[in-house]
């Protein structure tokens, strides 16, 4: 974190900021786990689930062996039963003796769970559908039958020493008293977690909180919780997740998996799963997007160049990007023209910066121009001043000499929200 | 919406259903307007300011068009003063006569208040910076300065009879006691909203939340709100907003903007804004991603088959979108493959069906497979059966006739939650 950052926090922490929502609160929330929580990585469980995913034994160990190094805590395989070469690779990756522990995530049932034991394992996702729908459609199970089996299966993992989780599927579409029932139960034969999952993708940030604080009080083990994007919600619901005392949160490398995917891992861009999965980076993610660094109205140029805090929460440099002022666009502002004048050596008094943007954002309303464009005029309009010679600032074509000639005015800079 | 969803639902809101949080909650929240709530849309402002955004005036035309055939309530503009084209595109969207309301977004200065009202707008969108880093940084004025300057372009613009909007910037980094003082300045001034701006986006859902819950008690009119994506909180912060009596939620198609943009407007593609801003659709883009309706895992499959709802939230063809079960790799289930084979108009035993299944995983082991692999396996395992014979289910490569011949097992389904 760099030390002009460090100045933006302090200014907004300081006594005269009286915002109890904001940064800089010192209210300490002792049910939060925001700060403090373990990352059980999924992107060889679930992200193989994701429809253009697929991963070969070799590629398998080259996303554990990245995963291990970023610093997960824990990584998730595909279920040993799903096919021949699932087990194998299960087998393989345990073999590698990575400093994340490595788990596999089965069906709540004994065949699954002798199989996933012998892999060698360092612990066992155990899972079963409990809303009324999962039930009906999925298993056909009753409660009394899944807390039963939960029961049973839990004891079988433990008996070998490793650690086991219980979880319920579609935890947000089932029923209260069933949940609280079931996760009250496994905590009472010793479960090391219990897990929320929203399946479907259906739950609210708000609704996220509710349960995992109800959940807090039931429960004395540690609670992963597990959430997909189908409506946008994935990441949020995270954050309301650990503020409630969730201990753990499942991820995958750019939150690849069934359908649109659940909470992705972030930081760097993972892309042996991108390029295994075939997916380009969206335009618009997290930290690792194509713009989230890039600065483009006039106003927002100014502050950020006087003080990146006032545009940007996280520091770039801190992920290996870089900031980016964008200033070839109609919406651009003279500061921002000034900065790139001085990045090319030229100074300027302000009223030529402003005249200089004036000619920018002229051609700018004509045409997408490109850095090269706007460089191209910085530099032809400084040496006009200087020979006292009136060059043309840009080549034009036959269909826009007319229109850039009429542009005389000199507009201002654009503010933004 | 279709019946099989409509029983779903019934399904889960029956009085055996006792989830307070979930769907089917039958306790009214008169505070929250998420069922009731209008769109601001401002792809042709926020979206004008992301990199790669360039709209020449068809284009604008074109955009502004598409957004009033989808309903939105509002279109917010480019502020008239950043160039000159950016004025005479506000007149022309004007002179349309849309049934979406025309709206610009201006500084809180009476020269950019002026030019505004002359452009034909049905309202005028004011904002201002109120937090310390702001005021430091972009305008340097003091709260004071900002209440009076306030009042004086809230009053000039009603006089011109038409709408106007007093919004802060970087609200969530600003003091409390100066938002809660401006905004109650502005509604008492009759202001018809005022609009809270997650500007950087540093905004979790339960501040949001609160800090709305707060404003609504305090001020009578209409309230905005603006969230930025950059920590992946911007659907669910307008979520929470909504749910804390917000009546307006500002939205970009795809969610264009500056960074990496804002809460985005969903439902059709928004091609226009997309081709002109030289975009991909993101893998993962909710709704109209590649993959937000594709089902992959055994038991996702077989329970999507018995009933959508069972993981699905959203029904695909109210979208104009198809649902996809996909059975060509090793997580598949017979389920997914019987479902296929009837398709393909072809009928088999339990036993039969299961067999087949193993044989296309055992090939999904080996490399990627696609569905016409599967469709060959199917088809020839069929006319084994029918005909006695036993040809080669596939014509392999000579790298994979052995591991394929090694594998005999008839492994399980996944689970998946």
């Amino acid at each position: 974190m760099s030390s002009e950052r460090e100045n933006g926090r302090a200014l907004c922490s300081s006594p005269i900021n009286r915002n109890p929502y904001g940064h800089g609160n010192t209210v300490s929330d002792f049910l939060s786990n925001v700060s403090r929580f373990k990352i059980i990585e999924s992107t060889l469980r679930e992200g193989e689930q994701f429809a253009n995913a697929f991963f070969d034994t070799q590629k398998k160990i080259e996303i554990a062996r990245a995963l291990d190094e970023f610093g997960v805590d824990y990584i998730e395989l595909t279920n040993p039963c799903a096919s021949d070469q699932s087990r194998l690779d299960c087998e393989a990756i345990c073999k590698l003796r990575l400093k994340a522990k490595i788990l596999t995530h089965i069906r709540c049932h004994m065949d699954d769970a002798r199989i996933a034991v012998a892999t060698g394992v360092d612990g066992v996702d155990v899972m079963i559908g409990t809303s009324s729908l999962m039930r009906q459609h999925s298993h056909g199970k009753d409660i009394e039958y899944i807390k039963k089996t939960a029961i049973e299966v839990i004891n079988f993992v433990k008996s070998h020493g490793i650690e086991v989780r219980f979880s319920t599927e579609d935890s947000f579409r089932s029923d209260l008293v069933d949940l609280l029932s079931i996760y009250s139960a496994v905590d009472q034969v010793g479960v090391h977690r219990v897990g929320v999952a929203d399946t479907i993708g259906c739950a609210s940030p708000r609704q996220v909180y509710e349960l995992i604080r109800v959940l807090r009080g039931v429960v004395s083990c540690d609670i992963e919780t597990h959430f997909h994007d189908d409506a946008g919600c994935a990441i949020a619901n995270a954050y309301c997740a650990l503020e409630a005392g969730a201990t753990h949160i499942d991820t995958s490398v750019l939150g690849i998996g069934e359908r649109n995917g659940i909470t992705p891992l972030g930081g760097p861009d993972g892309a042996d799963g991108r390029h295994a999965s075939r997916i380009n980076i969206p335009f618009n993610n997290y930290i690792t997007g194509l713009c989230a660094f890039t600065h483009k109205a006039g106003i927002h140029a100014k502050a950020i160049l006087n003080d990146p805090s006032t545009y940007e929460i996280i520091n770039p440099t801190d992920f290996g990007m870089a900031r980016y002022v964008h200033f070839a666009s109609r919406l651009t502002g003279w500061n921002a023209i000034r900065s790139r004048a001085q990045q090319l050596n030229i100074s300027m008094t302000e009223k030529q910066y402003k005249e200089c943007t004036a000619k920018i954002k002229a051609l700018a309303d004509i045409r997408p121009i490109a850095m090269d464009d706007a460089d191209s005029i910085i530099r032809t309009y400084y040496r006009n001043i200087q020979s006292g010679e009136d060059n043309p600032l840009m080549d034009l074509n036959a269909d826009e000499i007319v229109p850039f000639a009429a542009k005389k005015k000199e507009p201002r800079e654009v503010p933004s929200a």
